[in-house]
């Protein structure tokens, strides 16, 4: 048997479909893990059927004594008021007070946090980030986020809107509308959205063979291109090592905010691993000031990536902040 | 007499000709000042004459007690190494051990850091930052910089080089090659230089009479066009109003980095006042993402221009970062 390290703590994930939660070690082992589905008629029935469920599981492992706090990572999660606000997939009308309502029934500290502030922490504590003081995370998903640690210390700002890094605009960009009504975001080509715009685009432009011209338009994900670029497609590959040399050109200026030592690439679009850290390091080198050139990393997430979200929750009650 | 409010410290503000240093109480009084030619042989004998002038200011006001330390702004100063790296505008070679020379002939805690760094701490202490805990402080003077308080907290980075907003680039000033080597960086608009190019270009294009063109090309000065400016001259008006059209496009995309309060101008293209603040704010609104839009207000500097970097300076003792 693994040898288990305390303090423990109880990460939530809790996602538009289902809500997964766990108890976890100090060092990111999963001791016991159940889910439910998230769409309860209301958020109080949320907040029941988490506190019944987890205090079984907390009684069934014999922990009591050694947790130490409750972790909750969710969409538009605010750690500063430890609320849900103007979260638009959840099935509740937001503001929804998330730290307060589980605090009450379960009678631990309870501290929430948004995704990319969540995988943050994680990764310091359990992933690629072990032992940083300084680095970015660059989530890449349904949408572009990033945590980003200064000094140790994960950046909140006056109301804990910091990191909003996939809302920076770029030239690279300029035509892209985003879903927040302005055009050029980041999000608009890095997230698993515009990697299938960058496709769509290529798929149209280009002559290129590819098993990426077989699937419906309606059908194609990023999954699906990602795919095929680790099975050597050339126009999928393709793909990536555009967004890539965007993602460095954004890192460029990134660099100049807060010095860190390594950016590193969370969430399904960084599945595609090396075809992105290639291009991406590349356009960095022609990009950056002289005085980041070369002295910044770029590293995908250590964290398992099916576990990921429940362990950056699971973080979040080790950090004072 | 004006009260006065211990502890003190020395501010030392090292100039490329001048070095000038102060006593200074915690609300920001100057109680004795000095200065000499920062031009010495060498950099020892700079921080002998250093010692010797403020070892003899301190006898003369009977503060020997109640000095906690020794705060020193100069360009390109590292706060992390406590030394001078690469400065172009000293009369040494780079690097140089600053704060390990001056605290062995002072016998007093000495903190350096960069002028932009100081004029943030400075404006926290003393001036329009007091009690603001997030704010961004851009120092428009010869370049551009900026100091970045988070949290309560004045980024460093892994080197110290956190906050290079004005290397940050934009693509209103994608044909303006920076002294760094990069062409687009903010510094080449909103610098003193970027201020003369702007107006160069505005003489070519424009037909509009201004006191301006009665100046020789390479007297024309930032200086010049900001009094200009501020005496009506709709040339140098214009001037004005596309900086701050631009510094609201670049608020714009910081915003989103570190949630601020405040954006706060510090230095000579500063004292244009409201004919740079009121295009940024309302270029500000055009282009920043819904969740800072009337969130950030931009204020000029509260510390008095003249007394600003040796403010900033005095005001290191007093931060533990």
């Amino acid at each position: 048997m693994t040898p288990l390290f305390p303090p423990f703590t109880i990460g939530v994930d809790l996602g538009g479909t289902n809500t997964v939660f766990a108890i976890v070690d100090s060092v990111g082992h999963i001791i016991a893990r159940d889910s439910f589905p998230t769409a309860t008629s209301s958020v109080e029935e949320w907040a029941d059927t988490l506190a019944l469920k987890a205090s079984a599981m907390i009684k069934d492992t014999q922990l009591e004594e050694q947790i130490i706090g409750i972790g909750i990572g969710a969409p538009c999660a605010n750690a500063i008021t430890g609320s849900i606000e103007a979260a638009t997939d959840l099935p509740w009308p937001s503001p929804i007070p998330l730290a307060t309502m589980v605090q009450a029934r379960m009678k631990l500290p309870v501290t929430v946090t948004n995704d990319a502030n969540a995988a943050a922490i994680g990764e310091m504590m359990y992933g690629a980030a072990a032992g940083m003081k300084n680095f970015i995370e660059l989530t890449l998903g349904t949408g572009v986020g990033a945590g980003i640690v200064c000094d140790g210390h994960l950046l909140s700002g006056t109301r804990g809107f910091a990191g909003e890094l996939g809302h920076v605009t770029f030239p690279f960009a300029a035509d892209r509308p985003c879903g927040c009504g302005r055009k050029g975001c980041l999000q608009t080509v890095a997230s698993a959205k515009g990697i299938v715009t960058t496709t769509n685009h290529l798929l149209h432009v280009s002559s290129e063979p590819s098993s990426l011209r077989n699937i419906p338009g309606e059908k194609l994900t990023a999954k699906l291109v990602c795919e095929a670029a680790l099975e050597g497609d050339k126009l999928a590959k393709e793909v990536y090592t555009y967004t890539g040399h965007c993602l460095g050109k954004a890192a460029a200026e990134f660099a100049a905010l807060t010095d860190p030592e390594a950016i590193i690439l969370f969430g399904g679009v960084a599945n595609a691993g090396e075809l992105l850290l290639e291009p991406m390091t590349e356009s960095f080198r022609e990009n950056a000031l002289h005085l980041y050139r070369d002295r910044v990393r770029f590293l995908i997430s250590g964290l398992n990536g099916a576990d990921a979200a429940l362990l950056g929750a699971a973080s979040l009650p080790h950090i004072k902040n």
